[in-house]
């Protein structure tokens, strides 16, 4: 079933200790699609400004994704510049243009009205909650956010966290919407403020997985992330998560518990890609087999027998 | 087969976000034994004072666990005084008296000498090797040890290292003894100095395991510790890591990749029982069903289906 997703699309200048890249292509809703569009069919709304051309409108086509969503403005597309040079797991921010973005306003093709999925990825829990209310018919809404929206925007953070499903965060950020250390406690916080599932994404330690009301099947769930000996850029590693997680479970007819364990799976093997080249060069050139085969690796990592 | 270990015994005063507790027993050859005791034949090799009595003699000998090697001495037990208030993944240190450990010259009881297994727990690395060296013919050797022995005391703590099958330590531990952030690359780092395997533990994020010159079978494995609503003491959790771990390995004709699977299984069992409670207080009182029980869950936890 489709997906739509509404995010970011930008350009990123990104500094780690494998080296720099200017303005390569970005954004939030730019690292889910493409993650995403391995599993199922993905529709994108977004704003992008004149900068943004046929170059890299193919990068969304060549996987199929659907791009009628994304409005072409005058000005600039969102820009986004940082390093991880102390921290792979923490960007410092050094630079952030909203450009078109501060003016705007989704507004979702009809092409899109039959889409049974919604991913609101990581932007003004405003813009996330119209999103989410245009398109009450969904069969499953997901969605990110970060701690900018937690500290400085909580009262329509909460309205969002409301009509999701399930929620996507990091344990930073999962404890600062909890207000609790503990994340065990934090994730039951959370899911009383709407989602009935959560994913809390550890970083190199991998995800874990809360699922609450689900009489069978287990209510925890952990997945690795994949040992490397280099991180090369770890931007859009939580979006690629996200889209192989939320791809997955839209790929399915039923959602068992079973499925979602294999989305947590798929999430983290997705993340795994994301991070051994810099933007969206690993998964947007990736192959399906690839990732049947980092599958088969995550399972031998984590499995008895 | 049976394991003897070295390491001290000791009384800890303990301060949790939970609670205090007052000259507890503790010690890592404690904490190892009882957690190994579970599984095989355990005999250590300590030395205690005056203030060990039979009370805390039955503690071991409950569990079947061989004390011929636990010398006494004039004087007061190793006693360590710290807490975990604002971190419960790093002990604040507030008192260490070595006492009778401070002039400990380890004895190898005659009856221990058949002994397979050997595990050096984490005291001076010139009296792990002493151990090592009066035990030749054991099969394996697992060790640990801490940053402070890594810091000031690394060509003695190399020594050892060489000696080595098996080396278990946390992730700060394996950073600062390679000199190098990323773990995988820490891992190899330290497989070059001796221990083929390697275990890196997590601390709430479970623990990865790294085997080098292994044909067939996964050459990393990871297991996540469990997920918990309250940690009510951390200290013993890696030693009891360590003795679920090790003891699982000495119970078991083969060393295959299965097996090493299954005791990191046993170790994070056995770690989460033991930040349940202050000191030895749960893990003394375990059953193996509950131990089996537990297994299950973290199977359930990890495993596909």
């Amino acid at each position: 079933m489709a997906i739509t997703v509404v995010g970011s699309v930008a350009y990123d200048s990104i500094e780690t200790p494998a080296g720099k890249r200017e303005r390569c292509l970005g954004g939030a809703a730019t690292h889910f699609s493409l993650a995403a569009s391995f599993f199922t069919d993905v529709r994108v709304i977004a704003v992008v400004g004149e900068d943004f051309g046929p170059r890299q409108e193919a990068v969304f086509t060549k996987r199929s994704i659907d791009t009628r969503g994304i409005e072409h403005a005058p000005g600039k597309s969102f820009f986004w510049a940082g390093s991880y040079l102390d921290n792979l797991n923490e960007a410092k921010t050094h630079q952030t243009d909203l450009n078109v973005f501060a003016s705007f306003e989704p507004k979702i093709p009809a092409e899109y009205a039959d889409s049974e999925f919604l991913f609101l990825a990581n932007i003004d829990p405003v813009l996330q909650r119209r999103v989410r209310e245009a398109m009450p018919d969904v069969k499953l809404v997901a969605g990110d956010t970060m701690n900018y929206w937690i500290n400085d925007h909580k009262p329509a953070l909460l309205e969002v966290l409301k009509g999701l499903d399930i929620l996507l965060i990091n344990d930073t950020e999962a404890r600062s919407l909890a207000g609790e250390s503990n994340l065990v406690r934090a994730a039951r916080a959370i899911q009383a403020m709407g989602p009935a599932s959560l994913v809390i994404k550890h970083g190199e330690y991998g995800a874990s997985f809360y699922q609450s009301g689900n009489g069978s099947g287990a209510k925890y769930f952990k997945v690795p992330a994949l040992p490397l000996d280099e991180v090369v850029d770890p931007t859009g590693a939580g979006d690629s998560f996200a889209g192989g997680f939320f791809g997955y479970l839209a790929s399915q007819k039923q959602l068992t518990p079973a499925v979602y364990r294999k989305a947590m799976f798929y999430g983290s093997v997705m993340g795994s890609f994301a991070v051994e080249r810099f933007g969206t060069e690993r998964i947007a050139n990736l192959t399906r087999a690839e990732i049947d085969e980092r599958f088969d690796t995550f399972r031998e990592l984590t499995h008895l027998d």
